[in-house]
């Protein structure tokens, strides 16, 4: 069975539309790569008994835990205390990252600016030479910050740790068919191949096909032949390419 | 207290990155104009059972649910059978909705393109004459499709039947503040006005200002009070406009 993850996305201003969640794609997209699978996403609000409860919940049932915002230095920040709940641990201080927060705001430092030092005990800090600013784990639970750009400067430090050898294979075909023309079809390759994952995508904007059809699996032959067998019953006239 | 809604989103594609989520933005302002809280949002994958056991948990907990994805007619579209078996009732074919797939598809009319007709028993359908194709209903759960387009020309039909006359007030000043400077302005101004919803958002991309920062509430008086006093806690030299 391949590892799984959740993603816990905090912050009120992605539920009143405020700002577009932007995390999610990117993070289910790296996860696969590593051959993990995101299960679920919930997106809460800035509650720390919310954020604790939804917390326990889903480090309970996945191997891993992506949470993304609500690290900042304001009031509505409050990722950090609701993780520290949700583990009955303390906050404390880092002093790796309270010597960061020194160094970039100098003399204009605040209590709040110092306040994103503030971590739960017994997190692991990971950085690099290029990203010293660590990304903050507690057991199988990794807190990222909500800013889009951030959020992908920091992910790539944690892939080797998250690796371990396994991958997913994914191919596509695009085809000019309708969902309902080629339900049948993918129906019962679906039910051959349990252990795959088939999907199909009717095309958003734009594009040069109506539907692409895609395989995902652990075990790059098998998705190769259920590929085949997909493209082998459709109408030869409707395939636009094969990916 | 205000009206409170969770969305759930269904299906793999969302999850492994293959699509963008699109909707919950949208769902999310819409619903704030008209006064109702979007207070949760889960993404869960392609799974009748999950699905009817996220269903149950967020249709107990709010007063509205709006779910979007799985509606097509392909193995993965399993949100009508989920629902149906979240309430306990049967998919029965809806001779409205057959008609129109008929009259679509005509003579190349499949068995999985009337699939679509099936909803659950005892739910109901809103349309319009410019939207003819119907939104299904049942109690206080709304089912859309995952297509974004379709979402957007959906929705709109359901506005006078959500509406009790409330809504919310936003408004917002646009600073050069960093979060950490004017933390304890905000904290002070959200202890002082629990009734309200103040949120500051760092600049995400080239923008004239760094630091959003907004108060939303029911009370349009008390927005402008609370937007009033936070303006004039906030360094006048960094102030770039007010909204």
């Amino acid at each position: 069975m391949p590892r799984t993850a959740a993603a816990l996305i905090i912050g009120n201003e992605i539920l009143t539309g405020k700002i577009q969640e932007a995390n999610l794609a990117y993070l289910g997209q790296e996860l696969f790569k590593l051959g993990i699978v995101l299960e679920r996403a919930v997106v809460c609000r800035d509650d720390v008994d919310v954020i604790a409860e939804d917390l326990n919940g889903l480090r309970a049932d996945h191997d891993f835990v992506f949470t993304s915002g609500g690290v900042g230095p304001t009031h509505d920040d409050l990722t950090m205390p609701s993780i520290a709940k949700a583990f009955g641990v303390a906050l404390v201080r880092a002093p790796e990252i309270e010597t960061l927060i020194r160094g970039y705001h100098k003399d204009r430092v605040t209590d709040d600016h110092l306040r994103m030092a503030d971590i739960p005990e017994g997190s692991k800090l990971f950085a690099n030479e290029d990203v010293p600013w660590p990304t903050v784990a507690i057991e199988n639970v990794f807190i990222f910050p909500g800013v889009p750009e951030i959020f992908r400067l920091k992910f790539p430090i944690l892939r080797p740790h998250l690796a371990d050898g396994r991958s997913f294979f994914s191919r596509a075909v695009y085809t000019n068919c309708d969902e309902g023309e080629i339900a049948a079809l993918l129906g019962e390759a679906a039910q051959g191949n349990p252990e795959l994952f088939i999907g199909s995508y009717p095309r958003f904007r734009g594009q040069d096909y109506r539907l692409k059809v895609t395989v995902d699996g652990e075990d790059e032959a098998d998705v190769d032949a259920a590929l085949d067998a997909i493209i082998a019953g459709l109408p030869a006239d409707k395939i636009v390419r094969v990916d």
